[in-house]
């Protein structure tokens, strides 16, 4: 692309390196920009500065964080006993905002993946070891997704804290409540089937 | 959606103000953008105020521009003569990808469109206007997309010029160079008859 100001033309390239947002799609953004307020732009530009600048994380989860603890490792509501192993901070959202877990997280920052080049030692997984050897966490609950590379992630996890003896354990996989069992591909169903419960165990949410 | 950050629901909320992105998408926008290097972020937010506050509109055409006149306008080789009338610099860019015109444009910064607000007043019509009066120019030509906006504004500034008595001409309606006719709507194709040109003509290019 030819463009007719070079002030443009470095925004849409800052804008087009971003991920999914491509030259042309970065062009439409930037000229909507310009269209608007001056306000929104220079709040956008002073809201990322800010952010990439000003941000901390939780020294005992990980997580994204505006202090030196999280709002949830701070809340002596929570059992600090049991740690909930996720990749990052729209997980623990996510689970959140299921209002069905008291207990505190662990933020990998990712999943070993060779092919992006992310080892174990890239991941805050030596932290979490120690957490569990210093005592005080008696469950593990694995929550990465169901990919190669989270199953490898958990795998690895697994067998680094197998010595401190605590209970792990992962996520239910299944059937999505409210989907169709016809339509449900077969090693989902196939896994709700071998670790079906008790049906009593059902009726309590 | 419950942030555990200020400063990520500020980043969060400002980019999701951008048309086309949502909540989530500014989340992951967002995130990537902290796994990332801290400069890209600084650059990112330091290209978007220098272009919104350092902006310059070429005083002839309207198009954006690092100068007080823009290139395509100082250039002595171009024709001041032919005027083409587009919306907004994508369309510029767009017609001189073809290397086809040597003429000037004349940018407008929208389309009239009552539903959205934009009336003639807002757009840079009476800067044509004037343009065509102090003389010089013999054609004006209509290059907007053939929306019904489109053609209101096409017709608007035709009515506008009218009383100057210079040549007006739109871009040729027709089927797309290497378009199978049986795909093509009725309306492109029944105007690319009715506008039919000689023979000899298409073979020039």
């Amino acid at each position: 692309m030819d463009f007719s100001s070079k002030l443009l033309e470095q925004a849409v390239y800052e804008m087009s390196q971003l991920p999914g947002i491509g030259k042309r799609t970065a062009l439409r953004l930037v000229l909507h920009l310009l269209r608007q307020n001056e306000n929104q732009t220079l709040q956008l530009a002073e809201a990322l500065t800010n952010l990439r600048t000003g941000i901390k994380f939780c020294k005992n989860c990980h997580n994204i964080s505006d202090t030196e603890l999280c709002e949830i490792c701070a809340n002596p509501n929570r059992e600090a006993s049991i740690v909930c192993v996720v990749e990052d901070v729209r997980d623990v959202m996510a689970i959140e905002n299921t209002s069905q877990y008291r207990g505190h997280y662990h933020v990998l920052g990712g999943k070993i993946s060779p092919l992006d080049g992310v080892g174990p030692q890239d991941l805050t997984i030596q932290s979490l070891k120690e957490k569990v050897k210093s005592g005080g966490v008696e469950e593990v609950i694995f929550a990465l997704s169901s990919t190669m590379e989270g199953d490898t992630t958990n795998f690895y996890i697994y067998r680094q804290l197998e010595e401190f003896g605590i209970k792990t354990s992962t996520i239910a996989r299944g059937i999505a409540v409210g989907d169709e069992l016809e339509y449900a591909d077969e090693v989902t169903l196939g896994r709700s089937i071998l670790h079906r419960i008790p049906f009593e165990n059902s009726l309590k949410n």
